[in-house]
């Protein structure tokens, strides 16, 4: 079996289990008062603009969601975010288990409007019963999305307008980001002059696991380790994370191994669609989402693993294949003979 | 002005005030250890076939909505509610400050219906992924609603049906109980013996304030009163909730009361009909929404107060004309008139 | 029976019923957006010298003090208190069921000391590991304590003093205040210039039920209705609260009645001290501790109801006897008599 | 420098290190759905005799405390532990975020006494007003303590007939587990048999980082996956957990390497004895608490790492020395001589 199922089912890239294995036999500080912390927050800060930006590392990417996002809210505060959100859709309402009321929002391709954002802050504002009501305070995207579609510079542009008019914070998750960064004309400097917090996901790209959250907004940098820590996300061997982002980010390799792995996935969406398999919608980065019939599926299961998204309204199933930062060119070769023969 | 603009503007019948001035040189227990709460659960009880219900007394709707369902959920399990709930709109989002996820459901009449809980629960039932979603484990439905609709017994029974399927809890908020008994064939025994947990309002039905939560379900019994306490619902002076309840269900006051607020109501639907005003829906109840024009709005406006809804798409404007146990015919009478001259 | 056992064991004072009678057949917006919660609040203002606090109107004493706690903190922070203190001795653990830790000192007499609140601190401000621990944020003290004691001027203004030393609120639960205000030297301006955050209590102290939080720090004001909608703790007929306070702070009833009460208390400290029975410790307000012997006990508690506190050493009960605004002379001179019966 | 500060100072034992190797060019499903985490739980359940018992595998200690115990626990119910105890002084307040109140009992040496639970046990069965207090319903005791110090069979038996007498959960924090089963008459299946979850600390004991969590109270395994996801807990490349305590469980090298490090210990307390400085206590693991003069502070502070745990009323530093799997003779024959030396 070929795994296309999802971007979390290799270890890691070769050069962050060269780190891991390059110091074994050193000791280090706790909790991420290390030297690796502190190279890899260097190695991240120096893609950004904001030497004020505060880095940490966390383990995991629902972990970061709700803790950063707790962190910013007051109780009668909540997030906006698309009703296909991973905060809303797959976390086992962990950020409502923190206390604070997700404001979902409809749409297909995953992602959020400013408009959309405006109209609920618009609404907040001119409600005579505002403390009936949940305050949308945070707005929570995701680049790239669930259906892998990204954000444009300008559309987060507009999302950054529209969150300074209402008072409002702009929360990246970047679980997926160096996918996401290798298809938008947005860059990590970008994000961090116009987000007040996101994350680099790492489990998903090269790393064992680990997500660095990147806090622009000097309001929220306060007292962030508390937080960290409370919420079970301060790793006892913190410089474990530290010196896998620092071998990702030390000569942009994270980048490079993204890249790559997007420009695999384009190639199976090229070969569906010349096969005249509809796509779902038309991402650019490593997750492609088409419509196969029952007896494509057939074909493709037994050799390839992949995931079902959901059943279509012309009979077809929505399946998601997806690329990763492990897959090879010899398994992308496989699947797209086998794509030719459907 | 001549108040309709909702159901709690007045203070309370006179045979509560009366019962108060009563007891004003009494002494009593405190925290509802005392004979009228006993007093006012038995009479409660006598309109239930459920010996083993307890009764509890407690201040306002939205603690107990909060207090009751976070008492019945674990953690990772949410109510599932239609999206017009007031526990989803108008609470501050106070149950997911508790913790839990609402899991909301689309409509246009504010109910729920069998067949969308069903979708939930089997959706959950067969997720193959179900420890990264929400179990939906409890019902909240409110009789009547938001929109002063009702259901049916046999609608209840198909709620409690599918209720029973899925392994779920069924919560009605009543908080406007004696409206919509007097509108549905279904009785107080007929909720006590569906729901596992329900309410009877008293704040909007003749009490100065409080709410009688009946818990049917004796797994829900368990040490109740802590969860009262913790959630600040527990009245030092708690035989003021008994004794207020205790006049309301003595004699049936609360039944006739509210009866005579939704007849007068039906009169008001009725000559808006007469007069061509749409209405919005058609509620049976003490709340009756309908759509007027500007104009016809400035012609009430001055005499009346009442409450906007929401802009109809037809450039009209909903607006909830709302009667309560204080109504009084010649305050319809007046209306009536207006309405004819509209 | 006499009862003796608390202050919260009858209706209301005549006054506060009056104006109930008086207002019964009005109509009034809702939530506290009313013109008795403005007269009520303005009524509180002219004690105080500060005119940018704000008022608010709350059902009771748990629910005041964990949602004014809550608003006040960030999830890593917690609240200092008595080990004695209601918070933490008598809630159900409400203040940690909205997430924040207790702090709690020891102390036999109910008080917190400025050197004890300065050594955590301190402690704090000097760690190492600050993230691990939690941050000490808020003082919470009652005037008068648990045990009747009160704080004077000059023990607030150094509790001032240690709060603006390490960044603290000061927060003073008065669910008996008007019992703590006629014994220390401190008034209800000093209350708003010292602590951030106070309430008046209504309960114990002549209203049916409700109590006014005074929020003098302007950082802690900003959506407060929030808070108290979200917790539960907005009643819907909002104007009760209001009508029962202004009738208790026009023409200075409320401090009358509580003055009574507590000399009324300091006659029966005296007939106990008189009598040779030890007091726990010298209470100047309306609760008198003392310790009874197993045959003394018997001899008051066929005539008179009062609470066991706990088993002192020497083998005698500590028990409490309460009077409150609605003691009568008669009451008193008939336990006073049977006092010197001991 | 080398480092007796504490047992997390180092990457992992080469067999963890070298699991990870073999599979790194492997492909897992991911969440713990996986061949590894089957084995893990397997090798582990082998030293059980008890084939119910579900095993987790969660990253870290903090983590693995607070969301066993809140999934174990309702609302107004709390959890008993040493006032030395990890939940209640290192972990920012994590139990209590999630709303739970800890009751803490006094203490040198890190260890609960059966007869301080049921003194709290028996305190809420009496009481008379236990709506208002918190339900203890959780034993919380860490193996070995904070100090060290260990349970025997005995006192773990007592421990449970307690729990059993008033319907308690007995929790055993095991982060250190390795260490303690080394110093103690009781098993893995002993604990198994005794207390309704406990977990063996992977992250201070061998592995790079991981919590094995056993949950022997069928009660407690409904839906547990659902918490840890829910709590950030659940590592998306699961296997990785798994595969390390694999690598330590079969062969039992989890248990020499630990035992290896409470050896060294040993030796490290009987030198400090030898040469006349006082311990703290006496400490049968792999930390030991010993007094130290300025002088003899920094003779050691130069060439060692050890941790300042408070200053000792006679004006000496108590200090902690901590071995840990890593730790080599040539480390502890370096710190022996200098010890001689003081």
């Amino acid at each position: 079996m070929i795994r296309f199922n999802n971007d979390y089912n290799r270890s890691a890239h070769p050069a962050v289990l060269q780190a891991l294995a390059d110091t074994a036999a050193d000791s280090f500080g706790g909790y991420g008062g290390d030297v690796w912390c502190e190279k890899a927050a260097a190695a991240i800060k120096s893609h950004l603009d904001r030497p004020d930006a505060a880095v940490h590392f966390l383990v995991g990417g629902t972990q970061t969601n709700f803790t950063a996002i707790a962190a910013a809210l007051r109780p009668y505060q909540g997030a906006i975010c698309a009703h296909t959100g991973h905060i809303h859709a797959h976390e086992t309402g962990a950020v409502e288990h923190t206390g604070h009321k997700l404001l979902t929002v409809p749409g297909r391709d995953g992602k959020l409007t400013a408009a959309q954002v405006a109209e609920l802050g618009e609404g907040y504002r001119t409600s005579p019963v505002r403390e009936h009501i949940t305050q949308p305070k945070l707005v929570y995207i995701s680049l790239p999305t669930e259906y892998g579609t990204v954000y444009s510079l300008a559309e987060l542009t507009a999302l950054r307008q529209v969150c300074d008019k209402y008072g409002m914070y702009l929360f990246v998750d970047g679980a997926r980001l160096g996918y996401g960064l290798a298809a938008t004309d947005a860059t990590l400097a970008d994000l961090a002059r116009l987000a007040d917090m996101f994350y680099i996901g790492g489990t998903k790209c090269g790393a064992l696991f680990g997500e660095a959250l990147v806090i622009s907004n000097p309001a929220l940098q306060t007292d962030f380790r508390s937080y960290i820590k409370q919420n079970g996300a301060m790793l006892a061997k913190g410089w474990l994370l530290g010196l896998q982002f620092a071998a990702l980010f030390e000569n942009g390799l994270y980048f490079d191994i993204c890249r790559r792995a997007v420009e695999q996935a384009q190639r199976l969406k090229a070969a569906f669609v010349a096969r005249g398999v509809p796509l779902y919608l038309d991402s650019p980065t490593n997750q492609q989402f088409v419509l196969l019939t029952a007896e494509q599926l057939s074909a493709l299961e037994g050799k390839y693993t992949f995931e079902p998204d959901h059943p279509s309204e012309d009979g077809r199933m929505c399946v998601r294949f997806c690329t990763s930062w492990a897959t090879t060119d010899e398994e992308i070769d496989a699947l797209l003979a086998d794509i030719a023969r459907l």
